[in-house]
């Protein structure tokens, strides 16, 4: 039997960029894929031979390494039930290729209706990726595929079929078999693993992938593409896998920077009283202990500081160098970086890749040479560097000096200092480090992730991401880091659209849409859509325990929250279940009907009136077997309309201390709705907010914003629970 | 010719719920519909002979009254060849369907792989649905299908195609011409002229709607469900079309309660300290200025009020009657009502079909049956009744006593108050009329649309709907009054677990997603998420004039806003084009370089620190023709950080003149964003709104609700702008 290296080798050789179909097909039965039992012909008198051994009915296709679109070129003929068929089709199939044709593939007829593909590719970010959907003409028409990015294993290739739309085109289906899962499965890991020994293969495309009544799986049809230059990503040194002498090096160098004691800045100038204050007065600004130099050979001190001409003049060498000075100028601090000895540098400056433009290029190129070859470990450029609180060290203004327990990993600056400034402002969310790391020189997402994998004062890592490097190495890394760090990621760029900005803004190729949810499927990241979702996500998964499923008691005020209630639960996933007979009629021991629905949601302004109602209500339905997490949603109007403003305190204090106790470990948020501007109402919802985050107790505004957080944390159990068995 | 009532009536007549293939395809073709050429045999002779005359290949098809599922039964022999195959597959016919079998249909085998599936059906809101999708086997699979309320324009079957997912199936496809679109729009609009003309037909399914090589448009399979019983819709009196007199009587009683002079609360008690005043304190307490009685036999005097025992015993007959009383206690005040001569009502008391309970149907039963009788107007049970500023007339604690343009006609008297609350606190939108009809006893929203149409105070129509009787009226009235007053329709109950908890809210039947997607897109309403949402927009209405495109300019500031701007965009459909070279020349004049992007989002801080280059790059994108619309997005923190927190006062003034004249009328919106807590931002923030919304122009926090919002408005504009072709 020929090796798939000669298939393959033989093909280069001859500098075709494809395998014919039954080349094709050859190195995939290599791997396990059932192929449907087939027979070159050379001649039309050894086609009518052959297809009287094979039995009718037959299929007949021009083979040939020129020969594409074959069925549109009418050389794929289908349905042959005789000799006198045969004759005529290998007669037209000779006609329409010409010179083209080397022989005809011979195949029985294999029936069924059922069409799927299945396939692989490789991509710039994620490396090689395998593909599954609906097959047959129509799949560019449906466009009902999913993706896995590979090494594939048997748990996801089984995902793959049940995220298809139309999966039940896998089940029993219209008096045919249902499909043998198991033999989907090993062609699906068959393409995993001829893709991971095969770099030079470029991409496989299987359509259809047939079905037969009784449910066998057979590829019909089959093109791999080849390229004698292996995938460029072995020569990018950003995308080389690190040794663990290097990743223990960097960890070193990101511990010494997120806790340095002395930092220079390149650049430095005064502060001004209007526009930016620059990067030495921040960071002078936020009160640094450590030593502080401003390096600029024009002057002789800056805020009180003594001023250094360079790096190499200084008395020590620094644990961090911030680069201010303009771009073309920045080649010369590098420079002077490796001179010197300091290789820790968050290069501040913009104007290099993210322009888009041929200078910015330019100078990339230029620096990133500079920083490989001086060993540099490069924040940047364009980008806000370093936050700690705990070291006292940021670059912007604004920034909260508390530390807490969140790590935030930002490809964007702005979104660095948004997030954090809002999280610590409306929620009291705090942060361990926040690095924003723009056009990601020498350093990436992947190298702070490894950090922050081993850092013990990070409990939960956020991140903005618009691109990445080594796409694989940032799926097994957060894919383990998850399991005991939820990590929670808005990524920029999803949308055709979005992808040119992204370009634009940190000079990196955002993947596509399908790619990366499969990213997001594959390694359970928890995914947000914007910096406000990111700071309720964030906020739910410090405070909430685990959640056990997906259904929701909503215990409510408020004439349109049933509907409202059912409509946003439905929206993200959530399930509002009806409350069962006998739970309803305990209910109804304690809750008087007049004005009081008690189906889910519980409609009863008593219970908010009365708290130890409220206790009883979470109690019953926490030891019930129907509900797993609660909202309880406080319409503050209707207590001031009624003069019970006071209320809302003792509501807040009953429940950051009774009523959670009476939920036994459920996860319960708080939702508040204004609608008046009455200002005492606005005053409770402030000492409502406060007592409840003091408490731990995750608050809202509205209900769908709870129902989002909610859906997130049950998803997030979920996969992390499947992981387990 | 058999008419297509003898064939209806014939079958009716035979106790069957359905026509036969045969007959449900004679009577298509008589709508204008094209039949495969087929013949009916009843005998294997008779099958072969008529084949030889056909020619081969033929279809043979099992006819049944009782035969259903005929693929899954094996009753349809497709590609038969030979004289052999057709003797073969009668008998196979005859073995599986036994003496169900009335005979065979023989057709020619129409080639063809596109197949669509196209029908009607009778929903219970909206009557004849037209239904039309993607065909053949995997229709349930794939749920690739759109509708249309009847009757069909040849614009809104047109609209069909264009829907469908897989339209491009119409067009020339590998190999196959594109579908004679004038023929396939036939098919529709024939459905739906057979719907209309004929409500003993149920339900039409045509599947597969085949399309041939050449494009021809074939009905191979149809089947006709039929029911002796005529819709329902014509015995219910809240369904039936009301005459051009009850529509004046109902116009001139809304005109009199909206106006009252004279109300009666029957039910009327003492106001409370705590918990909800009542009724009649709260019409009392808005400072009604006409006369206010109060009706209850037990007291003497109500807060200064003398009170009446009943409403006979009242001196002047009433503009409006509210019934406070309890549930059981209201058929007496309703035929109290009627021996006063008092028809205009409003029901305030729950407890009746919203419960979902038999005592609650029962009840309302018995006033739907008294108020009919009686000919009462009767706004309720179970809502909020009127809000109308201008006559001082509210029934809930702090409303607005200001009049404005926006009409509200709202399902659920909780979103009455908070969205009209909410409006006007948080942007100063004001209402005219405000109608809360909950249960929808004798007038539904079609009979408050019908009087709002006249209303010459109402520019803007809000709605929060859940069910609608008369879904054909409701479409009608909205499509027409859209064009002038646009209708902006928050719809609860779109999601299957949502249609419950309608059920217990209003006690009507909500409709299915689908059917009310159809109904958003026939009447070009614009439609909302939520009450947020829906102030946002009609904001928007309320200022902008005419939106000519979707294509956005942004101009604002902060790092990430480019990547932010791009994805927002995309999410609702809108444009985000990148500026052409020479636009970008002219702006680079007089924007530097430095720090600041122009290829859109134009990214610098400088045009808003020097104003009048804010104004020039206005005039310069609204004078191309590349731009429709302005989003100014202003990240205040910026302004803090930077010591000019006084200029986001001196930007507010500006754009609210200088710079919205330089749009040259393209609708331009102002986006804030604030992350940091400082007090001096915040001051400024509220000053920048009130500015803002002083002069008209929309300002919304954050990038996404502004984008949403100048989506509706393009998407209303250019409906009509087709409408008008």
């Amino acid at each position: 039997m020929i090796k798939p290296i000669e298939l393959i080798g033989q093909a280069i050789k001859e500098g075709r960029l494809s395998l014919n179909e039954a080349e094709s097909k050859t190195l995939l039965s290599q791997y396990g894929l059932p192929i449907v039992e087939e027979t070159v012909v050379v001649s039309e008198e050894a086609a009518v031979a052959q297809a009287q051994v094979m039995g009718f009915p037959v299929v007949l296709k021009g083979l040939g390494s020129k020969l594409t679109h074959k069925t549109e070129r009418g050389l794929v003929k289908l349905n042959l039930w005789s000799v006198e068929d045969v004759h005529r089709a290998y007669h037209e199939i000779q006609a329409s290729a010409g010179a083209d044709l080397e022989g005809c593939l011979l195949q029985p007829l294999v029936l069924g209706r059922r069409e799927f593909v299945a396939g692989l590719f490789r991509d710039s970010q994620f490396g090689l990726v395998v593909m599954f959907g609906l097959g047959g003409v129509f799949t560019e028409v449906i466009k009902d595929v999913v993706f896995r990015i590979a090494p594939l294993t048997e748990i996801q290739a089984r995902r793959m079929m049940e995220e298809l739309s139309s999966r039940i085109l896998l089940d029993d289906f219209r008096g045919e078999s249902a499909v043998d899962k198991e033999a989907m499965i090993r062609v699906l890991i068959g393409l995993s693993r001829l893709g991971m020994e095969h770099p030079e293969i470029m991409e496989v495309d299987i359509n259809p992938l047939l079905i037969t009544p009784r449910g066998e799986v057979t590829a019909v049809d089959a093109l791999v593409v080849i390229s004698p230059i292996e995938s460029s990503a072995k020569d990018d040194p950003s995308r080389k896998e690190p040794t663990r002498e290097e990743m223990e090096a960097i960890n070193s160098a990101l511990e010494v920077m997120a806790h340095a004691k002395s930092i220079a800045v390149v650049g430095a100038t005064r502060s001004r009283v209007q526009g930016f204050s620059g990067m030495f007065a921040n960071v002078s600004a936020f009160g640094f202990p450590g030593r502080l130099y401003p390096i600029n050979p024009n002057t002789e001190e800056i805020d009180g500081y003594k001023t250094f001409p360079d790096l190499v003049s200084l008395p020590e060498p620094m644990d961090l160098v911030i680069i201010s000075v303009p771009a073309p100028m920045v080649p010369e601090a590098l420079k002077d970086c490796i001179a010197s000895g300091n290789k820790n540098v968050h290069i501040f400056t913009s104007g290099f890749k993210e322009t888009g433009e041929e200078e910015g290029n330019r100078l990339q190129a230029e620096i990133e040479k500079i920083a490989r070859e001086g060993g540099l470990r490069v924040l940047g450029p364009n980008c806000m560097g370093l936050y700690v609180p705990e070291s006292r060290m940021v670059t912007w203004a604004g920034a909260s000096v508390e530390k807490g327990p969140v790590a935030f990993v930002s490809q964007s600056g702005g979104n660095a200092g948004d997030f954090t400034s809002y999280a610590a402002s409306r929620f009291g969310i705090y942060f361990s480090k926040v690095f924003s790391y723009g056009n990601a020189l020498t350093l990436d997402s992947t190298d702070f992730l490894e950090y922050l994998s081993h850092d013990d004062q990070t409990r939960i890592i956020a991140m903005y991401l618009e691109g990445v490097k080594n796409g694989q190495r940032l799926l097994r890394q957060i894919t383990e880091i998850n399991r005991t760090k939820p990590v929670i990621i808005l990524k920029g760029g999803l949308t055709a659209s979005g992808a040119r900005a992204v370009a634009s803004h940190t000079g990196s190729l955002a993947g596509g849409e399908k790619i990366w949810k499969a990213f997001f499927r594959q390694s359970g990241a928890v995914q947000v859509d914007s910096l406000e979702e990111m700071t309720d996500v964030t906020l739910a998964f410090l405070n909430l325990g685990e959640s056990r499923g997906q259904r929701v008691a909503v215990i409510g005020t408020g004439g349109g929250i049933g509907v409202a209630a059912a409509d946003g639960c439905a929206k993200v996933g959530l399930d509002l279940p009806a409350l069962p007979g006998a739970t309803m009629n305990k209910l109804r021991e304690f809750i008087p009907p007049a004005g009081n629905m008690i189906r889910n949601p519980i409609d009863a302004h008593i219970v908010f009136l009365e708290l130890d109602l409220l206790g009883q209500s979470l109690d019953l339905l926490s030891t019930g077997s129907t509900i797993d997490m609660f909202v309880l949603a406080l319409h503050l109007d209707w207590f001031s309309e009624n003069g019970t403003g006071k209320q809302v305190e003792k509501i807040a204090h009953y429940i950051a201390g009774e009523a959670r106790k009476r939920t036994h470990n459920l996860p319960l948020v708080v939702v508040w709705r204004q609608y008046q501007p009455d200002p005492d109402i606005r005053q409770s919802r402030i000492i409502l907010e406060q007592i409840l985050l003091k408490a731990g107790v995750p608050v809202y505004e509205g209900l769908p914003r709870a129902f989002l957080v909610l859906s997130k944390l049950a998803e997030y159990h979920q996969f992390q629970r499947q992981l387990k068995l």
